[in-house]
């Protein structure tokens, strides 16, 4: 299996952290976003929308989009499950999961980013603005959601880490990046130290990656 | 079963194809986004990412998220089924889905508008030229995807619509109505005629909708 990915991009770290809980071996390629690697015609024949991540499966069949990866990822190696199986449960688990991914993360993006800059000028400090906007507001929901459970747990939805602690452990880095204050965030940064403590998650943390820059 | 939405709302849209699809009965309420209902405090109670479309199970159960409840749907309604059945199948048409869901919408969305205009004075058109750049970056990727497909079929991915096409078409009324010329993506025009000719999307249109407004 092949992965293509960034250090830095928070979809890519999402995938990590679920081959590494399910113990899945992968040649990792790495795709330089900020040089631009991603709009490469090899690269765009892969993933017609230039993003990351990628993977390619050992049958040689080609997957993008993180969320589809992870639940590929789940039903083809079931063990330990990302995802529970009550129906409702499920839907729990992804419209967390999809918070993140549909809400804040395309926000963040740097091609996003980038528009800002190029077509509306925004500086750092608009940018900050804009950033601190979606991710406080999406955060917000995710706790709120959090506070709405049948019963406390450990990780978001379980005892075990499963698909929505593996999107938000990405989405509270890029926080960090970014510069965005969370510590408000009480069951959030409970959850965060729990999965951050367990080497499935260190060990996909973007300062741990062979591509990693400072 | 209750479900909130706008007429407008795209991913309403999706919910109220996949409802019609499967033969579903719900009791429908209204949202009205432009005059800000969904930040009232009942509904965000209900929803706390203030976003439609949301949905109250028979049980009393609350899901949110477009993408959750059409996967919750499909798996206790499974009949007719949105997703196939072999897991790289089902990557591809999620994949698709998510494109849009994930990579379009969020960029098209009426707070984001709103935030564009409002701190950056995006006039109309400086509004259109960001919705056009992130409709026909993404649409193209969905037809570049559709190009990938191992046989080309009368849906999105199989003989009967699914997912995907649950997704597609409420993205292109929402590129008609910002007017975003797609023209040239000839595998999605006809994909959408065909999906246009059945009861359940016809049904589920924004302009026969109780809340319709001209």
């Amino acid at each position: 299996m092949k992965f293509y990915g960034y250090f830095r991009s928070s979809s890519s770290y999402r995938c990590r952290i679920a081959f590494n809980l399910k113990g899945v071996d992968y040649d990792f390629e790495s795709v330089h976003l900020k040089q631009g690697a991603q709009k490469s015609p090899a690269f765009a024949s892969l993933n017609p929308q230039k993003l990351l991540p990628a993977l390619i499966t050992d049958d040689g069949d080609e997957l993008t989009q993180s969320l589809a990866i992870l639940e590929w990822l789940d039903e083809t190696h079931p063990d330990p499950a990302l995802l529970p199986t009550d129906p409702l449960e499920r839907a729990r688990v992804r419209a967390f999961a999809q918070v993140i991914a549909c809400e804040i993360h395309p926000l963040q993006n740097l091609r996003v980013l980038k528009y800002l800059s190029d077509e509306f000028g925004a500086d750092a400090a608009a940018t900050t603005k804009w950033l601190t906007r979606w991710l406080t507001d999406g955060l917000d929901a995710c706790e709120a959601l959090l506070a709405k459970r049948p019963r406390d747990s450990a990780f978001c939805f379980g005892d075990t880490p499963g698909l929505a602690d593996v999107c938000l452990v990405p989405q509270i880095f890029s926080a960090q990046r970014f510069g965005v204050d969370i510590s408000h965030l009480k069951r959030i940064a409970d959850i965060h130290a729990r999965c951050e403590a367990l080497p499935a998650f260190a060990d996909a943390h973007p300062a741990r990656q062979p591509d990693f820059e400072p």
